[in-house]
């Protein structure tokens, strides 16, 4: 029994049985070896950007790490920025790396890089595997760093000839200790429940907090104590729709987010960090809460946010609350807008969606046309890397065995489109709303607000998306994708209701006005 | 004047007029500059990975920088794996990376992350800019160090607040400062005049010294000396056709390369540096020269390689010799195969075409094929990082302003396939080969030879692109760019011939018998 084998072996032995590969030389071992470990479900990505947001979007929905395999630096370095949103989403991920063989490192050779640096910059855990008889126990220990919690990137480099290498017998195959949730700190505790019954206060949820059964908690705690509930802007997935607590949620523009948070005395963490602006602006403050506001950090991630939510209950004695009601929209009908958008998703969703987010300028009317949709999961873009969409809902759709609707927009889409082949090869349920606006209408609206307003034609240009336009349903059916084009509300809407009764993925065009709308 | 401003004026001081750009919020200032800049020809690029292969191909083609615009860690990660390939060419490539503002990072917002190790990754070099008045000797410093010699890339992370911040009056645009070529050693020189003379030598010629007057000397050296010529197996840039120099290359596959050295006692560098094998495999040496040679290392890349030949030439007083002749090869005819694919591009080709070779398995007969077609420049995949082909030939047009012809894998293909679009909008004369043989050829080859091959169906399906079938046209027609399918030898050789008459790109979808043929 070869490295490869044993590596394998490992995953199995953790109900690692997911790999997102987009192999090399150095990795053909482990493929091989996949012959011998048929419990382990290969899905081959045209690149790997495309592997590591799968594997992210596998782990949001399943708390599970997807394995990926990737072929040296080149490999890590285009799944990086996926994987940077993966590490904010606390994400477990195990990352393969395959590399030279030990001994041939030192040649220098054409594909020789420094790939401890790239995986230095995830800030996670990574190791390079020296030894064939090392391999097993390394899988276990990258997995249980990728668990932590809180959940992060760990890539485990194995050389070509680990690979190759027999492993002594009888072999092992370790399974991986997990480390459980930090308690919660009694004084935290205290200094929260004084806040809520003495300040104005909000308790401001994210990350692992944001299942239906803890934003239910966290609506009692806040219902009883006159606090204010607030999620954080970006979150990882959240269940939402009809019956469930729908905190409000931080918005996305600075000056709009330090608005909202004006009359927050005290802020009380719970699976959320302190809200930042996402970008710094001139004469605009990075931090958003007000300059005498205090914060708690309650329950960080890692810290077990339902005990915190629990012992909240418990001191307020917090009573039970009515599901939340509200009518659904209506089936929009008419021209095609951001708004006749949103309403033509919300009016159509079904119990149980998954809702991979990328619809940036195109989405604002989205939260609010979803909220008494019918109860579903919504995954948004955690770290700021353009072209999360597809690829994690590919890994969603893996994971979940679910539909997966993705919502994307023309330039986010381009990064990672080769998503869509590995859609078609694995009969994924995944319906794809390709938002065309023709333009980085967000970077339209980014350059007012950081003062770039030269307005010149040569800037202009380098944000339009029309010269030539990108036919994205003729891309979407190149890689063997269903596809169709709407330029109506009631086009979307019928256009979505197929896609939901037909196996398989579906891509649908929607053709918006141009630019922001 | 803002920090922007004095970037891009610094950049047209040092005739730095091209940037290949995928601007986010932090790069807005620099974006809103151009209409300030107009020597700047900025070109947009729909991934970073398109930009950073384009600056590589584009060095290569005229020994200057180009300048990329990325955002944040992403954006450079995405760009890292064709600035492998630059760095493996010595190009001359100057990265702008946005970041957040200086005082935001202490916030760790969601964009942020650990740039500089993923720039240490690049062995090049790389510096963050503090202040506005810093930015124009900043630039300065890193078009010195991308310049070399050798050539690198060089990455200047440049803050928004940098950008964005007044630079004091009167501001000043520095010339970057020229390092010469390092002088060869005279005893080197008088070893290698002693080799040349007394034992069984090769010339091992590469990188800066494969133009036609450096091969021409070497020729007249090897052919005074009773010497061999040989090539590196992955050149940046190389001179041949009818009349050139055509020196033996080194096969890819170490088994054939140790067997193509074996009778070489001493190895010359010229250029190139020592050839070692591309991977490792098992019972297979990584040094491919014999056990007993021995190399000299007259002109390593940085050493004035013309200098190295011109001593030789005089001291063996190596006469000129005739210019080489031979038969060009016809047009070919019937069923496309890899034979007859390179019979098609030898028989079509015109003087002055630049080639950008990913062909990987498919190009195996294209030098032979090519030899004796009119003097052209070729371009190789030189660090093994995938997804280089279409945007060098991207950057290479952009360069010369001649056509490019790009043959290019469809595997290869799909990791950087969105260069397509920018062809477009630049109207860039590109022909594209795009080479469906529906498969990961070369690595069913390379797991025969790692001995990885337990041939199952699992395994065997992820080498297999086929399912579904990639349309390469309709991608190429989607990005704005005409194509044709052709299935025949004269179908290509009659599509080849009329994108060479025609302006603007064409791609040309070759189906070839599937896997390795």
């Amino acid at each position: 029994m070869n490295g490869a084998r044993a590596l394998l072996a490992t995953l199995s032995a953790n109900d690692v049985t997911t790999c997102f590969a987009n192999p090399g030389t150095s990795e053909m071992h482990f493929v091989a070896s996949l012959d011998d470990a048929p419990d382990v479900n290969a899905i081959l990505c045209l690149f790997e950007g495309v592997a590591t947001g799968a594997a992210d979007g596998y782990a949001r929905v399943s708390a599970r790490p997807a394995s990926t395999l990737l072929h040296l630096g080149p490999g890590l370095a285009n799944g990086w920025a996926n994987l940077h949103n993966a590490r904010r989403a606390h994400s477990p991920v195990l990352n393969i790396v395959g590399d030279h063989a030990t001994y041939h490192t030192q040649f220098d050779a054409p594909l020789q890089s420094d790939i401890g640096s790239i995986a230095t910059a995830l800030d996670g855990w990574h190791h390079r595997t020296l030894k064939a008889n090392d391999v097993a126990d390394d899988v276990a220990r990258a997995l249980a760093a990728a668990y932590g919690p809180p959940g992060q990137v760990a890539t485990l480099i194995v050389p070509a000839d680990v690979s190759w290498s027999d492993v002594d017998e009888p072999a092992h195959w370790p399974r991986a200790p997990r480390a459980g949730l930090r308690d919660v700190r009694e004084s935290d505790l205290d200094d929260a429940l004084r806040a809520l019954r003495t300040k104005r206060t909000a308790l401001f949820v994210g990350g692992a907090a944001l299942d239906e059964a803890q934003l239910t908690l966290a609506q009692r705690v806040v219902s009883a104590s006159g606090a204010r509930l607030l999620m954080e802007t970006f979150p990882a997935i959240v269940d939402r729709g009809a019956g469930r607590a729908e905190p409000e949620r931080l918005i996305y523009l600075s000056e709009f987010a330090i608005d909202q948070l004006k009359d927050v005395e005290v802020l009380v963490l719970v699976g959320a960090r302190e809200p930042v602006g996402f970008f710094a602006y001139p004469e605009v403050e990075s931090r958003l809460i007000a300059p005498d506001a205090s914060v708690i950090a309650l329950a960080v991630p890692g810290v077990d946010t339902r005990a915190a939510l629990e012992a909240l209950v418990e001191a307020l004695e917090a009573p039970e609350i009515a599901p939340r009601v509200g009518e659904r929209v209506n089936a929009p009908s008419g021209p095609l807008t951001t708004q006749s958008f949103a309403a033509a998703v919300g009016a159509t969703m079904f119990e149980g969606l998954i809702v991979a987010d990328e619809s940036n300028t195109s989405g604002v009317h989205l939260f609010g046309a979803t909220q008494f949709a019918p109860p579903h999961r919504w995954m948004t873009l955690t770290g700021g890397s353009i072209g999360y969409g597809l690829p994690v809902a590919l890994g969603a759709a893996v994971a979940s065995g679910e539909r997966v609707l993705c919502l994307e927009s023309d330039g986010s889409m381009m990064y990672t489109l080769q998503a869509l082949w590995t859609m078609a090869r694995e009969s994924l349920d995944v319906t794809i709303v390709g938002l065309s606006n023709r333009s980085y209408a967000i970077l339209n609206l980014e350059r007012q607000r950081v003062g770039a307003t030269r307005d010149g034609a040569t800037s202009a240009r380098m944000l339009e998306l029309d010269d030539p336009s990108l036919d994205l349903c003729a891309l979407a059916r190149a890689m063997g994708v269903p596809a169709v084009r709407v330029e109506s509300a009631d086009e979307l809407v019928t256009a979505l209701r197929r896609s939901y009764m037909t196996p398989g993925p579906a891509f649908i065009e929607a053709v918006l006005p141009k630019g922001l709308s």
